[in-house]
């Protein structure tokens, strides 16, 4: 048997993605800006998947922009944000917990002169409102907070949030990371005050290599990349049809049945975390039912190293993540979970399980039975913290 | 009978490099990120992909950055380029007929304090390497110039260019906008003094959102886009695994055996531009042989607006473009043919011929036959100058 778990780092592309994204690379091949026939079926790819996505957020059409994935949206909303509303200030909000893509280019935005207050969190993730209000000032510009936290699965309160900040100040923007989010809640923009919200497509069985960003029509961000002037002059290059297609099919198809979706993600999470339970010295971070994300389960294994475990699971066919992938090539210690005050014992013994459209209940009967079998063993020989890696 | 005369805006998927994409997304989906099997698996195919591509530029791996296509590619040069070495000035040169991919962010780059200038060029679109020896000042960073023109297919002297900015300064990085010359040219940065080339996919008959851009391991210059780090932290987000499989998949089928290529593309091109001689007013703007392009004609036809032309000859089922399909939303009359000093009538009344690995001698004769039919009705009705608009 194999158990793919980590469904938060990428997914398998699903058929209908699979099938138009073919389509648009061997038959409907057109350079969307051509002003034949062929350039306007490939605008015609743009144009649906544009309407798809928009409706599922009860946006406008033309307020989503195609990036070529998560990455790029959140340094397009936080570098063309800040920079396009320097004159108003340079103090930004974001919080300790934030994905690579976002503290990076935060990272950056300091070294050109802003200045960037980065909030703490409480043990279950979540941010103090009451910390965001005092930190807002009169010239901070823009408020950058993620909507689900890709290791642990927090779910931060996004429409008290973007409310909070649009009360204090409208002028504010608020970009959300919306990356682990997107195709798992109903996100409603116009509702919850967000301004700028950053998509993936293969998180969401959509084709790597796609994205989008939301950007609220009325707030004012620079490109990042100029050129012929693509979508409005906001993201210029040749639109990548058949991912784009291929994101629009992947959105279609979560939000078909959003709700039966949710419900049978969270049973399995639910299931995931109660047999955690039968495993000694294991401690989960992250919320059952709805307090939670519906596929992310963080979990710490007392006495053994993450990347001990995650090898031997591998062996058995069971692919996990420690931390985030997205950041492995930088084998630090979690932020989040430092910032979230996990022990420290459990910082390097945490793996992270994270579900998609495709696991099985087996599947992960299949991960305990071999959780259990692994672990005493593990323990025992070399596999606790300092023991000798492999 | 189909006739897809548009190669230069984009090109029809190849099925090699479909069928590695549909492997990517549906079997080897992992984030190369990951620490497991499936993500080392999904390594595989970027390093391999990697490496093809060192091979036809006979450069090393890990001098070749992947970016979301050929306007990525450009932006991150000069933006890139600009910023990281403006201690040592902030004089950039290029010349009048670059795409809007380099006169955009260049454009950006003067509103930052950049100064730039423009070289001008001869009849037939090359530069003058006098000219630009004058204008290399000590503050000079930063010299970009297109390998081939993607409106008239003009090929400018890069290994000249590259020798006389290097004898000068080494110091000064030499950009090369590759977009229209990779697959067809035996293009060595090493021997020519390249720092950095632009490259794109979807001009190869690889996936659109894919490019790269070569990077000389001494040249220095600064991400566009940052996050987890991937790719030696010089372009962050998950890697399009699929987009870089076939875009890898594309160069080893353009350079397997690129000579036999060219030599059909350039009979190809002399048979289009020799047939063109039978029709009258018809003025061609590209070069026969190997001092042009091979697979760039552009005509000019006297006497009938450009865009009346192009669809009528879509009714045909010919697609061709007016001026460059990447900045057909801005339908400004080309900088390059008013650089070329085409007559001030010509100007509206130009069309380009692109080739493709698909086309056939056929096509090109059925083009001949459409044009000859067409063009007596259109200049007597409305199809002219000033004509009505259709």
């Amino acid at each position: 048997m194999e158990a793919y778990l980590d469904n938060a780092a990428t997914t398998r592309v699903m058929d209908p993605v699979k099938e138009i994204v073919v389509r648009a690379m061997t038959e409907d091949y057109g350079n969307p800006s051509s002003k034949h026939k062929k350039g306007m079926d490939a605008e015609h790819y743009i144009k649906e998947a544009r309407a798809i996505i928009a409706r599922t957020l009860r946006v406008q059409d033309k307020e989503i922009v195609f990036t070529s994935g998560g990455t790029e949206s959140n340094n397009m909303a936080l570098i063309g944000g800040a920079f396009a509303n320097q004159r108003a200030g340079k103090h930004i909000i974001s919080t300790r917990i934030e994905h690579a893509s976002v503290y990076q280019p935060l990272a950056f935005l300091e070294s050109q002169g802003f200045e960037v207050t980065y909030l703490t969190v409480d043990s279950d993730g979540h941010i103090f409102l009451e910390e965001l209000k005092q930190a807002i000032r009169p010239d901070t510009i823009l408020v950058s907070v993620m909507y689900v936290n890709n290791e642990i699965g927090a779910v931060e309160p996004i429409g008290e949030i973007g409310r909070l900040i649009k009360e204090i100040d409208p002028g504010i923007l608020f970009h959300v990371d919306g990356i682990q989010a997107y195709g798992k809640y109903e996100i409603r923009p116009k509702r919850e005050g967000i301004d700028l919200l950053s998509v993936s497509g293969h998180k969401i069985h959509g084709p790597k290599g796609t994205g989008y960003l939301y950007i609220n029509e009325k707030a004012k961000i620079r490109p990042l990349i100029y050129g012929g002037g693509q979508q409005k002059d906001m993201r210029s290059g040749t639109e990548n049809v058949p991912g784009v297609a291929g994101l629009g099919a992947a959105a279609q198809e979560m939000y078909r049945d959003l709700s039966g979706h949710i419900e049978q993600m969270v049973r399995l999470k639910d299931h995931l975390i109660d047999r955690m339970g039968e495993i000694e010295r294991a401690v989960v971070n992250s919320k059952k039912g709805l307090e939670g994300a519906p596929h992310i389960v963080s979990v710490s294994f007392q006495g053994v190293r993450s990347e001990v475990l995650l090898h031997a699971l591998e062996e058995r066919k069971i692919y996990v993540s420690s931390g985030s992938a997205c950041s492995s090539n930088h084998p630090a210690i979690s932020g989040t979970l430092k910032a979230v005050g996990i022990k420290r014992e459990f910082l390097d013994s945490t793996l992270r399980f994270s579900l998609g459209m495709y696991n099985t209940q087996k599947e992960l009967d299949y991960a305990i039975q071999v959780l259990k079998e692994l672990l005493p063993m593990l323990r025992r020989y070399g596999g606790g913290p300092g023991g000798k890696r492999r």
